[in-house]
């Protein structure tokens, strides 16, 4: 089946921001994507699905199942040199190579025909150690926008800190250009473990976007609004990792069975 | 080619509802499904077949070929408060991850033709440890479906016991939703071993869904009909695991052949 | 690109045999369609080339380059109750589960539109040891063909000693169901290495066959033929196995790299 | 979205031949091809994206993203006996088997509306030893072009030195006489570690080339132009074998995350 979006509203958009903040280190872009998302009251309008996502569902305290997907929603513009934003959040990037790269043209695709021509990728940079003042770190689809984005404080020196950038955030930037899309990054340095949530990351990346975007944000009631998220995004993330680990090290024997999630199927 | 499904037969079927046992842990699913089909008499009208499974055939003790594929029977309505069922069993779940999501939205696309709006999707819960009295544990695609079926000795407590459900059974529940189909998983607590079926499991998961169904179903039987489905679906797991396992191991050398199945091709 | 099949010539058949001898077990099957092919004069009108075969070419002595591929011949009946013959044979089989499929699919469909209704897959069987004199195991797609074959001294119970029948031999029996196509694996016992040809075995699976198509057929220079196209087979395999273990060990690191084969991209 | 190819300009040419150079054993190809676009002042017309190669960006020094691609240019002929000819080099080939077929299938399909008729695939041979003088090893898609090209000093004993061709260089060649194009691979001799380019390999594959071309090219700027090259090619090989080193150790644990690159996602 691949990768599917299902619109659940058709809104009208002017001009249109698209932002994207999906899981990946320390959770930066999800948890800063997420707060923007419940902060200023956006609303669903499409999923996407994809077989490229593990083939599982997650299971809420209430018994109802939750199928691993990315949610489109959007917010319109509120006050003057405001404008019109779709946000993308979500509970998993593609589990293999090949799905990173439709999945970034099937979300390109779908907010082109909102006339999306600018967006910031929300994500984390690990750099190893704990550091007390974050940086956010820019990277650009388009070298021209350094200077645009020059006067709000993000460090336009990643070309020689960071080699790579993986998976959504950074395909998104590289296909945008085939789109008509232009964007940039923004990376909050962080440690670097992928199962450690950094909320102080998020709101550095958080601020810098709010002043580009003219948006006040209260920023307070991140850090328990991390912790609420925190347990179900570990959830998915422990699933994901032991399922990772198991395909690395081969299908168990009946007597490690033990060791294991709890599994059904 | 991925997943065909071949129409032997176009029953004419009346708000029917789905249920689905295949493979998985503790078969218990498959052995719960595969009795209801044997009991209620139901026909076979059509199969599924995918490159998402192993690429071989199995031998019958009669030298025919089997493809390992899904199978549905249909049953028509035979008491009052009876409903037209469409039964999903088969031999074997996708041997890799894109499979499960494709395989689960081709049985969607194909019983939402029958205008299926209700499904029950049967397996296994591995609890790590044998018990007298196993339970059944509930997970439903909609919260509102946890108080419909509450009287029904269902434990719902499965948001805390569970992490997640893997393959066939809890992806049809969560891309039901996009067919407009609602479900509920019933999942019978088992030890955990694939690779052992567990026919009191499966007892404990048909006794829940016959009383919600209005089904009178003698399960006496059922112990007799495990050990004769055993040899066969155990011929295929054994298959399954060992090439599993070499994948994982690589290829080997000469020298070890003779740990393996015998092999043909 | 998946799966291609170019046709060189339209040949006119009336009622063929279709007859598959691919590389593997004691290359059984591809030593046995490979002399059939040679013996009865037949026309090569395909090719089949995959996405699914390893993405390398080989060399010959004449520093052409060949590409995998598999090859249809054709060879009008000679005799009475001769019938005219489809012959399928190649350099290798999918290198993947899904290739399998696919590959044995694109197959049926591609002879079906020669009106195919009957079909006989060659391959090997391994038993772990030399025994001096193979038997021809048969395994069908329909159990009423035991019957038929019953008087060619085909051994039927293949059901209590092979598990399973893997790639395209099987799965073109088990998918030719869905075709109309009723067919026979004729199985040569072998030892069982995939690196050593079994021209003995081969021979076996041969008298057996041209009894039932009623050729006349000298094996006496199977032997110096098997030897003719060994060395070709024996240098795809040995890039293949190459590859293969490769993937497995992952990628290798500077200082090993004179252990490899010599290596061009 | 697998492979797309996009069109910047649709350049007018008469009967050209198309040569590819991508990166590989010493980057020979790559090198070769990339001093000749440079040299010639060959003009860029279209683009290569595909799902078959990493799932990243690269960062360029200016903090711009660099998606992975391969690059079409194209140059008139200049003098008498010359050719218009088309280029391509690029930043990376497929990362998994099916990609590879797919790509070179896209490419020759992309060339062939241009009536691409003759081509030469550039890579490097790696021989397992430093060599004084390396050789420049042909191989060709039909026999006759060893005649062809006789006079050059190509050594077409590849038949006996050389196994298989991996990757484009190859397919090309193989899948070319499905389009009608008939070919040769130049082949410089090289050490062997993927890593080291080879610029004095580069160099023996271009005084070839050119002299069959008619093409009179400076190569005293080679040296010079690689080290340039360098530093981008090694950034983009670093991260692609590392990630493939990780996908082939499985993921890693939280405490090992301070040996790895830094990482953004």
């Amino acid at each position: 089946m691949t990768t599917k979006i299902i619109e659940l509203e058709k809104p009208k958009l002017k001009n249109p921001i698209f932002i994207e903040g999906l899981p990946g280190v320390g959770n930066v872009g999800r948890i800063a994507a997420g707060y923007l998302v419940e902060e200023l009251g956006a609303k669903k309008f499409a999923e996407l699905i994809s077989s490229h996502f593990m083939p599982f569902v997650l299971l809420h305290q209430s018994s109802a199942v939750h199928m691993l997907k990315n949610e489109f929603y959007y917010c319109k513009a509120k006050g003057k040199n405001q404008r019109d934003l779709i946000l993308l959040i979500g509970d998993s990037q593609a589990a293999d190579a090949e799905g990173h790269y439709e999945i970034a043209d099937e979300i390109l695709k779908y907010v082109s025909k909102f006339d999306v021509k600018e967006m910031f990728t929300l994500a984390g940079l690990s750099i190893g150690e704990q550091t007390a003042a974050p940086k956010v770190v820019g990277a650009v689809s388009d070298q021209e926008l350094v200077k645009k984005y020059s006067k709000f404080g993000i460090d336009f020196d990643a070309g020689s800190k960071v080699g790579t950038i993986v998976g959504a955030s950074g395909l998104l930037l590289g296909l945008g250009k085939y789109y008509g899309i232009k964007g940039i990054s923004l990376l909050g340095e962080t440690v670097g473990f992928p199962i450690i949530p950094d909320p102080k990351s998020a709101e550095g990346v958080l601020k810098v976007l709010t002043k580009i975007l003219n948006i006040k944000l209260d920023t307070s009631k991140l850090d328990k609004k991390v912790k609420e998220m925190e347990d179900f995004i570990k959830k998915i993330q422990d699933v994901e990792r032991r399922a990772m680990m198991q395909m690395a090290k081969g299908p168990e024997k009946p007597g490690e069975e033990k060791e294991k999630l709890t599994y059904i199927g």
